[in-house]
C-alpha cells in the first residue's frame, strides 16, 4: 500500500446517499483504490508496508470533484462579461477574435490551478489549442476528457447581429472537424489513461446538417462520445428555427443524436416534453447553474430531467461570465435556484447535489466506471477536506451527520487540503505539488493584459455591458 | 497618522457606483479614516510620522461589509436543518430548547470568527443573551447593533402544531421586553461607541398588541430602531390573517410601525403593493437571500423594494439553515436569484449587490453617517482583499474594471487578508489578532456536540427532514 488516510469521516458515495462511513480508512496502492473501511478493522501488518500514512482525524475524504464542462482557455476574461445581454455576442466574442494560442494555453493552466485547488478531479473541457492544453493537464496532474471545439461559426460573433441566420464557413468547419480528429489520435487514453477525447461541435445550430452527421458518425466509429450545447439559449433556438423550421431537440433527434452517446450540455431551453425525451433516450445533461443564472438569468431544467431518469453532471462553464471554476459553488447553486425554481426547500437537497458533483458526475461524462466514488478497483482519485475551518463547525455525526449539508451550503473551496489524482499528490497541505502556481498566475496575468488592450477599441466601441458600466463610473 | 495603505485598488462607494481610486491610498488616524486619494498625490512628509505602512498593491481595499441581520448564537447548529418543511417548527426548535446560555455565547463567538474572517466588520445580532454576547463583540473587535429578542411565543415551538394559533405567554414577553430595555441601559453606545443597541421584536405575530405599542413608544422614547421579523414566511402570514383578520405590513401600519424607525427582515411574503408601502414610508429591508432560499425556496422582493426607493441591507440570519456568515456568498446569491427571478441577467448587477453590503447596507442599518464607504471623516472600518488569488486572476483595469464583479461572483471569503474596524487591526494576514480562534473553535464543537446530543431523542422521534435522511443512510 502506498498511501493510507485513517480516521477520516470518509463519503464513498456508494449506494443511494453519501455512503458514509465514521473514522473509516481507506487505502492507495499505485494509481487505485485498493482497501476502504471502518478504521478499526485495519490489520496491523497492513500498517508496515505503507510509504505516507495521513492522519484525517476531523476531516472528509471523498470522491474528487467532476466538473462536466468548462472552456478552460476562457478563464483568461474572468469577470469581462456579466449582468448584460447578448453575452456571446457583444461580451465574450469581442475579446475572443483577441485571444492567441500562447494566451488560451495561460489561460487554460490558471483554469486548471484553480479547479484543482478547489477540489476538482476532473474536467471536461472544450476549447482550443487542445493539444497543448493537454500537455498542461499532464504536467499538472489533472484527469480530462476533451474536445477539440467546431463550429463553422466565425469567431468573430460580435459582427454578426444577433437577430440574422449565420452563414457557415464550411471550410473552417471542417478544418476544426479535422483538428478534433487529430486530437482523438495524439491523446486519447494518454498520460496513463488520465487525458481521453471526445469530439465537441460547439452547438445544432453552429454546425451544418452534413457535418454533424459526419460527426455522429466518427463519434461511433472512433467509440467516443459528443459533448455539444444543446438547447443553450434562445439564439440557438431561433437560429435552428430559421434554418430548419423546427426546434433543436426534435432536429437531433431526427439526426439520430440523442441517445446514450450525447453529452447534452445546457438544455436551458428545452420543454418538459422535450427533456423527456432526451433523459429516456439516455442522453447525459451537464446544469451549470451559475453560469446559466449570470448569462441567461434562467434555471435549467435539471430536477425534471433526474425525475426522468437521466444521468447529470455539474459544470462551471466558463469564466467571463459565471465567474469561477469552483464546483462547491455549482453543488451550493444547483440546490438554491432549484429550491426557487419550484418554491420548495425539499428540492435538490444536499446529498444529491453532493452525488451530481461526484458520483453522479462521473457516470454522466463516461467515467463512472473508473471515478467519482470511494471503492476498491476504482481509481484513486480523492480530496481531504478540514472541517475544522470556521465556517465549517460545528462537525457533527449525530443526531444527524451535519457535514454533509455543510459542505454544500457553507464550504467554498478553500477547505480543500489534500486533492489526489490517479494515486498522486497534486496537492498538498493546499499546495500545488506538480508544477509553479506563481508562475502560472502571473503568466495569466500579463497575457490576460495584453489580450484586453487589444481588444480595447472595440469593447469601448461597442459600450455594451462591463463596457457601459465602466463608462458611467459604476464599476 | 497611525496607518497608512497605498498601492491599493481603493473601492471608496462613494458616488453612484464603486467610486473606484486606481493606486489609492487610504490614512487613518486614531479610529477615523483622515485621507484618501491616488498614491500619487501623497505628500512625502506625510510618510515619516506613519505608524504603519501597509503597500496593497495588486490588492482592493474597500469598506468592511455589513450583515444586517445574523442570529450569530444559532451558529452551534449549522447544518442541522435545511431542506425540509416546517423549518422554525421541526427544523430549529428542538434544538433551541436545549441551548444552555453558555453554549449560545459559544455560538456567538463562533459566528463573530467566521464572519470577520470573511470581511464582515459590522453585524445587526438578534439573540440571546445579548449582555454576555456584546462581551464577546467587545473584545473580539466587532462593530455590532444588537438586539435582545423579544417573543411571547414559547421557544419549544416543536410542540406547537403548525396550523394552529399560538398561545401568548404575556409574562415571557414582558420579561424580554424588560431585557432588551436592560440591553440597551447597559451597551448602548459602549466600546467606544462600536456595539449599539436596538430593540429586537421577534415578528408581528409572535408578541401581543399592547405589548407591540409599548415596544414602538420605547423605541421613539430611547431614540433606536426597531429590528424585527416582517412578513417572514406563510406562518406568520396565517398567524395574523387568524388572529387580526388581516396581513402583516397592513396590520403594522396601522400600529403605526410602518415607518423609518423599522428595520424590517426579510419581507420574503411582502406584496409589490406592501414593498411600495413599506419602501415608499422609509422602512429598511434586511434581505437573507441565501437563508430564504434554503428555507422557504423563495427569492424575496428586494428588486422592487430598491425600485420603489428603498434603504436595503443584506444578511446572513442563521446556519442551521443558511449554512453560513458570509457576505460574499449573500452578495453573490442577491445577484444570482434574482436575476432567475425576473429572468434577465442585468438585474442586480455586481456593482449594486457590493453597494448593498457595505454603503447601502450602513444607511438600512442606521449607520450611514459612521461607516460604509472610505471617506475622510467616516470610522475605520475596511478589508483588505487579496488579488492574487486564482480565482481572482485576472487583475484587470482596462478596459474595463473585472475586480468589481468577479468580488462578487468569483470571490468566497478567504482572500480577505486584513480587517480593521474602528482603527484597529482584527484579522492581519488572515489571523484573528483578538481572541483565541483555536480556543473558540475548539469551545464551540464540544458545545454543539452537547446541545445535539440532548436534542437527539426529540429529533430522532419527530424523524424530520435531515433525521429522516439520516435514518435512511442518505446523510
Amino acid at each position: 500500500m502506498d498511501i493510507l488516510i485513517k480516521n477520516a469521516l470518509i463519503l464513498t458515495m456508494t449506494g443511494k446517499g453519501v455512503g458514509a462511513i465514521s473514522e473509516g480508512y481507506l487505502g492507495i496502492t499505485g494509481n487505485k483504490i485498493t482497501a476502504v473501511g471502518p478504521s478499526i478493522e485495519l490489520p496491523a501488518q497492513a500498517m508496515e508496508k505503507v510509504k505516507t500514512v495521513i492522519d484525517a482525524r476531523g476531516k472528509v475524504v471523498m470522491p474528487g470533484l467532476i466538473d462536466g464542462h468548462i472552456h478552460a482557455m476562457l478563464t483568461l476574461f474572468r469577470g469581462l462579461a456579466q449582468d448584460m445581454d447578448d453575452w456571446m455576442h457583444y461580451g465574450l466574442a469581442p475579446y475572443l477574435s483577441n485571444l492567441t494560442e500562447a494566451a488560451a494555453i495561460s489561460g487554460a493552466a490558471l483554469a486548471a490551478v484553480e479547479a484543482l485547488k478547489n477540489g476538482t478531479t476532473t474536467l471536461i473541457d472544450f476549447g482550443f489549442p487542445m493539444p497543448s492544453i493537454c500537455r498542461i493537464y499532464e504536467e499538472i496532474g489533472l484527469r480530462a476528457r476533451v474536445a477539440s471545439l467546431i463550429t463553422a461559426v466565425p469567431i468573430q460573433m460580435e459582427d454578426l447581429p444577433p437577430g440574422e441566420l449565420y452563414s457557415f464557413d464550411e471550410a473552417q468547419g471542417e478544418l476544426l472537424f479535422y483538428q478534433n480528429l487529430a486530437l482523438i489520435e495524439e491523446w486519447h487514453n494518454q498520460a496513463g489513461g488520465r487525458i481521453t477525447c471526445v469530439l465537441g461541435p460547439q452547438g445544432p445550430d453552429m454546425i451544418p446538417r452534413e457535418l454533424l452527421l459526419r460527426i455522429k458518425q466518427a463519434a461511433e466509429d472512433l467509440g467516443v462520445m459528443i459533448h455539444m450545447h444543446v438547447a443553450q439559449g434562445d439564439r440557438e433556438t431561433y437560429q435552428i428555427a430559421k434554418r430548419f423550421n423546427c426546434r433543436s431537440i426534435p432536429y437531433l433527434h431526427q439526426l439520430g443524436l440523442i441517445d446514450k452517446n450525447l453529452l447534452a450540455i445546457h438544455l436551458t431551453e428545452a420543454t418538459e416534453e422535450e427533456i423527456a425525451i432526451v433523459a429516456e433516450n439516455g442522453v447525459a445533461m451537464v446544469c451549470c447553474p451559475a453560469s446559466i443564472a449570470i448569462i441567461d438569468g434562467i434555471v435549467p431544467p435539471l430536477v425534471s430531467f433526474l425525475e426522468h431518469g437521466g444521468r447529470a453532471a455539474l459544470g462551471s462553464d466558463q469564466a467571463p461570465g459565471n465567474n469561477s471554476h469552483n464546483l462547491w459553488n455549482e453543488m451550493k447553486l444547483a440546490a438554491l435556484l432549484n429550491k426557487v425554481r419550484y418554491r420548495d426547500p425539499k428540492v435538490l437537497p444536499a446529498w444529491k447535489a453532493l452525488r451530481l458533483a461526484t458520483v453522479e458526475g462521473a457516470r454522466a461524462v463516461g467515467l463512472g466506471d473508473q471515478v467519482g466514488s470511494l471503492e476498491p478497483g476504482k481509481l484513486a482519485d480523492l480530496i481531504i477536506v478540514d472541517l475544522q475551518q470556521p465556517g465549517l463547525v460545528p462537525y457533527l455525526e449525530y443526531p444527524v451527520r451535519n457535514v454533509v449539508p455543510n459542505l454544500v451550503y457553507a464550504a467554498r473551496g478553500h477547505e480543500v487540503e489534500t486533492v489526489i489524482i490517479d494515486g498522486r499528490m497534486v496537492i498538498e497541505n493546499r499546495r500545488l505539488m506538480t508544477m509553479d502556481e506563481e508562475a502560472i498566475v502571473s503568466q495569466a496575468q500579463e497575457a490576460a493584459r495584453s489580450c484586453a488592450a487589444e481588444s480595447a477599441t472595440k469593447i469601448l466601441a461597442l459600450n455594451k455591458g462591463p463596457a457601459a458600466m465602466m463608462h458611467d463610473g459604476l464599476i
